[in-house]
């Protein structure tokens, strides 16, 4: 069976690089050799233990050495020296992609070392958990989930066309998109729905201890989905706010104005205002239940 | 077998009443005939075809008249109207209850009502899904979900302990609380949780065109979790918002002062303040699970 890449490196095996490790492994035609490159060796045992890669490799320059795509699966703060500690590495015809959440950041932090003669396609899998690390994996994790490409000008359209092809194999639903307009779509549907998911958990914790072990105790459904975005992994989001930061202060802007907007109506009472939201809320429910999102 | 409340009439029947009625149905012990209201002809005639009710009326004052238990399941904004329309009916030594959301404006719209000799114990199931009406409800929607209760100063204890015993009938864990404080916890757990969510929906909606389009085609796991509590009846929630403005309006003032602080970090680069907003965001994430709230 011909393979798109016989070497698949992945560079950081959490949730998003164990899962394409477990999926190239479960679904045929993506890769041979899977190769696990992780920050640390306590990470990198673990992954030995669970048996999803081939070669289990520290140095993330020797493992993307002769690699046919190398993933860049870390927080996306740590691209810009990844990139330049591998880039020599990367041998002709080799493409280099990413599954960070923010593209222009990733495109200003790797474009720069990507060698002549290899290919750069940043890609972003529009998919996850609350859970992280490389245990949390699954090779299901990409079926029916958009994965938005963002090739910058002039990339070689096979090369992202063979990206693609990866990505249909894991199940994923692909789309090309110019890296700047991708960051303002994923800062308001996921970038700031995290940030209010993070800040109401701060919220209630500040309260007075009585009420915070009753926020606890009587969670009801309202806050407990907000607490399943809030558990994410502190660092890789840390890192996205920090790599989007201009669209998401525009969202964050917009969003308060509209919140103040509600307060407003609630204060004084205009409950047309206020029914008028959420029946507009109710319009966007419906047409994601259409799409096949929900 | 004996029953708590031989005649039960519920005054609504939407997703919470309609719930009471099949789980009465369901778990022996609550009641023997159910006396249904809803407010229009065209309910009623479905909860009649649905079959869960034995007496089906479409004057509340008729359906509460000899009962033991009524229990009012409608938008917290129809009590007062109701409970003046009721009261009158009420039989010596009946209950009179409620399923509200908000519990000082209960105790303001039924209490002055409420004749001699009828003890009035309002409660709050805190459960729910996004659906309404008859069709919605199930008998297994309180199964360990909290039931508070927030019986008045000077509330006969029996009565009390009668209507804990049909929640607890029902699956439901009860607890008692004082109406102000049940109205700050609801306000953070629940209230302004559907608040936010029903504003980031506005806030996309409101995006330029093509912008909604993507919106709703690439919603990740964030937006999608927010949309489905923001899916909730309109009616009640504008109702709910009206009925406890003053804790949800400190809650809101509170939650957007943290907004502003997070947003301060994101533009001054500030990771440590975020990371630590995530991790205290995850320590109440494991609290919930520890508490089987999640």
């Amino acid at each position: 069976m011909t393979v798109l890449f016989p070497r698949l490196a992945l560079i950081g095996t959490g949730l998003i690089g164990g899962s394409i490790a477990r999926a190239a492994r479960a679904y045929g035609g993506i890769a041979t050799t899977i190769i696990a490159n992780t920050r640390t060796q306590k990470s990198l045992d673990r992954v030995a233990e669970l048996g999803f890669a081939d070669i289990c490799e520290l140095d993330p320059a020797k493992a993307a050495e002769g690699a046919d795509l190398v993933i860049l699966c870390s927080p996306v703060g740590t691209y810009a020296s990844l990139a330049a500690q591998i880039a020599p590495a990367l041998k002709p015809g080799a493409i280099i992609s990413d599954v960070g959440s923010t593209k222009q950041s990733v495109i200003r932090d790797i474009g720069p070392h990507v060698p002549a003669g290899v290919h750069f396609v940043p890609s972003h899998p529009m998919a996850g958990t609350e859970f992280s690390g490389p245990d949390s994996g699954f090779a299901e994790l990409f079926q029916n989930r958009w994965c938005i490409l963002t090739p910058p000008p002039g990339t070689d359209d096979a090369a992202t066309e063979k990206l693609e092809a990866a990505w249909k194999i894991m199940g994923a639903l692909t789309a090309r998109m110019d890296a700047a307009h991708h960051d303002r779509v994923a800062a308001i549907v996921s970038h700031l729905p995290h940030l209010l998911a993070f800040t109401i958990c701060g919220t209630a914790d500040d309260l007075a201890d009585e009420t915070r072990q009753e926020v606890l105790q009587f969670a009801a459904s309202g806050f407990r989905d907000f607490t399943r975005i809030a558990a994410s992994d502190p660092t890789m989001w840390s890192d996205i706010f920090m790599n989007n930061k201009d669209a998401i202060l525009e969202m964050l802007a917009r969003f308060s104005e509209d919140a103040q907007a509600m307060a407003r109506a609630i204060r004084w009472g205009d409950t047309a205002y206020i029914e008028d939201k959420i029946n507009r809320s109710r319009k966007i429910r419906s047409s994601l239940i259409e799409l096949k999102q929900a």
